[in-house]
């Protein structure tokens, strides 16, 4: 499956974990190439709304640019929504970030397999 | 132009009225298309949100079916937004209708050129 396919596979995935769990969530359309900031999905309750972006990785530890992060609080702040990052490693199924709880690199920010448990939140944790 | 073509440009002007109002709007990806149910739009600042239906029209009138309708009520009472229909009828610009203020027939709702100012509201209503 190209990386594209994965990540939209992946977020659907994420869109079902939501709704079976009686919280609506949506995949925002052109997100990234918009011009104005978005996430990959907004999801929803009566009490809260979280802004997240989504990512799939094979690897060990995944980056993220400066800009990208700022995108996603930037539209966090308008909406009024939180802002999470969800990554998916291999097998070890989906963990919650927030801004604060990422690495800080000097291009960016990251998150490594290594810590996942420590800093990172399981879907149940995040919803409760 | 097509229809889904003036669609999605009807879609990107309010998008772009909300912005630059400081209000966060994006597009929702596979609207009318997903298992679940959803909004074209969803729009929201701090205290508000939105969850939108855009209709353009250039006959006199506009019928919505009740599952379109419901869906839209669906997804609101999930995700924890307000229900609005935004209908652009041939040069008269936007008008935003509550669910109560759609016209009942026997298959659905409808909107009519001649009540747009006494049951819409203008952008700038809606937002303030």
């Amino acid at each position: 499956m190209s990386s594209k396919r994965k990540g939209i596979s992946a977020e659907r995935e994420l869109i079902k974990l939501f709704w079976s769990n009686r919280w609506a969530c949506i995949r925002v359309a052109g997100s990234g190439s918009s011009q104005y900031p978005s996430p990959d999905l907004l999801a929803g309750n009566k009490i809260r709304k979280l802004g997240i972006e989504c990512k799939v990785t094979s690897s060990k530890s995944k980056f993220f640019d400066k800009d990208e992060i700022t995108q996603l609080t930037n539209f966090c702040e308008y909406f009024g929504a939180e802002a999470w990052i969800a990554v998916k490693f291999n097998r070890r199924g989906w963990y919650f970030f927030s801004i604060e709880d990422l690495n800080q690199t000097p291009k960016g920010y990251s998150v490594t397999e290594k810590n996942l448990e420590i800093k990172g939140l399981s879907f149940e944790e995040l919803i409760n």
